[in-house]
């Protein structure tokens, strides 16, 4: 796609809006007074590990789902993500009443099996290469007429997400930057767009992992450079950023900044201990970069997006080896 | 004090909530699909782990010190508990700018003492039986004209406790049950006087460990049969019952229910997994109701206390022993 594109607009987050409210919740804004005092900055963690499923990629899916005609709908959705956005998926598509088929491979955690299964999800299940996954995928389509969405490269789900800073904002119009993780990208360009139409002199920044730093690289050199062999402890951050989104993170997003691991797990740690709220690696990757002192907040106020809260909680990082 | 005393009354709790706003949060009501699917009825959650200070300690405690005239409030006030309501006093006297002497027995948990000495409380230290607590309390007060604060024998800290549901009734005004969890029976009484002062025909039911079953025995006998040698994972829930709180259980609450240890640990895992929160097990103890099936519930609207959040994260109870 070119980059003249209409791309994400405000429009269709609007329409996002309405289409996913009852459908989703409405995730609370958490402020701490210990935390802003560690940051000498006001902080407003916008909760999204509270959300319907434990992660954001509810609104995105939901959107999706609900956006098709009753004719596209009829044939189903299909996805061959493994993660939340798979049981997002099902979730939304259980709600329309329509079939949701999920490629997943024969090696994905059990967990996440029994997610898309709880919500009526058909796993079709592949061998774990990403050329068997697309053949499986395109086979399946082809068989029902289902719909691919895209975790992330998808205007429909990039809509959906950008409904957080939507809600950041218009209950807290005065921030002055807002920090989001970033993977895909369907989050962040979401975020930014909605953000920068409600506000335009608001600052909006990713963070990853300084083991899975496709974005931050991709950002400065103004191309995509796709993710090879990530490390890092945040598994929902290992994908490397979509076209779609890409285009509207290189339009708009200030800056990505990396962060590493230590600072990740301290960074959860701190907000379940201070908070009292789950929140897993990847979803506290954006409060890291104030952890790891990679950017100046001195008496600003800052959104921090929360993004997921889904982990084991039979093998937390700092519990020790068997 | 004898039972025809006035007790708590709808006039302290109005102005209980007058004199917190602002100075503690209203907590977030939370739901869940997958929680009320599975016990066939609509739960509310009031989530008291997300108050300030981690705990509902915070109301209480707050609503006793700012209650204080100006003459008292200038010598201070002091507590001889070293859980949650220490920090509570110590963080509610800090706001009011008066000091805070807490009275500890040497062995205190670091973590409580660092709690306590993070909003400036002032602890004074005693041998580990209650005789020197109290004669260190006592002497205390005589050398610094400090006001005692129960942690729940006093009707100031019940009346702050008490705006907990009238909270919940004012958001969802359709509840026919709230279940709590119960101690020294501060927080169970103040649930129960301001719900039934607002809606006559709610039920309010107790819910405590069988390890630590005085308040179903003094409930079911009358009179208060102090507890002895507590068996719980629930460390909020060693205390025995205060007087003024037993007098208004005896009179309004419906009935107290135990739960055994596997439930408490059961409910506790189960918020943690679902509603991506930290629930500590005495936090956990009114959801163990119906993790271990002691009422019937299905098709009922159902508010559920989660009081607090407080635990060690590196010992969890589903933790492999080093």
């Amino acid at each position: 796609m070119s980059s003249d594109a209409p791309g994400l607009t405000w429009d269709l987050i609007q329409a996002a809006r309405e289409r996913i409210r009852g459908k989703v919740h409405r995730t609370p804004v958490m402020t701490s007074e210990t935390l802003d005092s560690l940051a000498n900055a006001q902080l407003f963690f916008k909760c999204e590990n509270l959300q319907k499923m434990g992660a954001f990629k509810a609104r995105g899916a939901t959107n999706a789902v609900f956006a098709l005609s009753e004719a596209e709908a009829r044939n189903g959705v299909a996805t061959h993500s493994s993660g939340n956005h798979a049981a997002a998926l099902a979730r939304a598509a259980k709600l329309r009443g329509i079939p949701a088929y999920i490629v997943m491979p024969t090696n994905a955690p059990k967990a996440k099996q029994a997610s898309v299964a709880r919500y009526g999800g058909k796993i079709v299940f592949c061998e774990p290469t990403l050329e068997a996954r697309e053949t499986a995928a395109a086979r399946l389509m082809a068989e029902t007429g289902a719909t691919l969405i895209h975790p992330y490269n998808d205007l429909r789900v990039m809509a959906g997400q950008a409904t957080i800073s939507a809600e950041l904002l218009e209950e807290h119009p005065y921030l002055d930057l807002i920090l989001v993780p970033v993977s895909g990208g369907g989050l962040l360009s979401g975020i930014t767009v909605a953000a920068k139409s409600l506000k335009p002199g608001i600052r909006v920044i990713g963070v990853e992992p300084e083991g899975a730093d496709d974005a931050a690289r991709s950002f400065r050199s103004g191309h995509i450079i796709p993710m090879v062999n990530p490390q890092t402890i945040a598994d929902g951050l290992r994908s490397s950023l979509g076209e779609l989104p890409f285009t509207e993170i290189r339009r708009h997003v200030d800056d990505i900044v990396t962060v590493p691991e230590e600072a990740i797990i301290t960074s959860m740690r701190r907000i379940w201990e201070v908070m009292k709220i789950i929140v897993e690696p990847s979803g506290a990757v954006s409060y890291a970069a104030l952890v790891a002192d990679r950017l100046p907040v001195k008496g600003l106020k800052v959104g921090i997006v929360l993004s997921g809260g889904n982990l084991d909680l039979d093998n937390l990082p700092w519990m020790k080896a068997p």
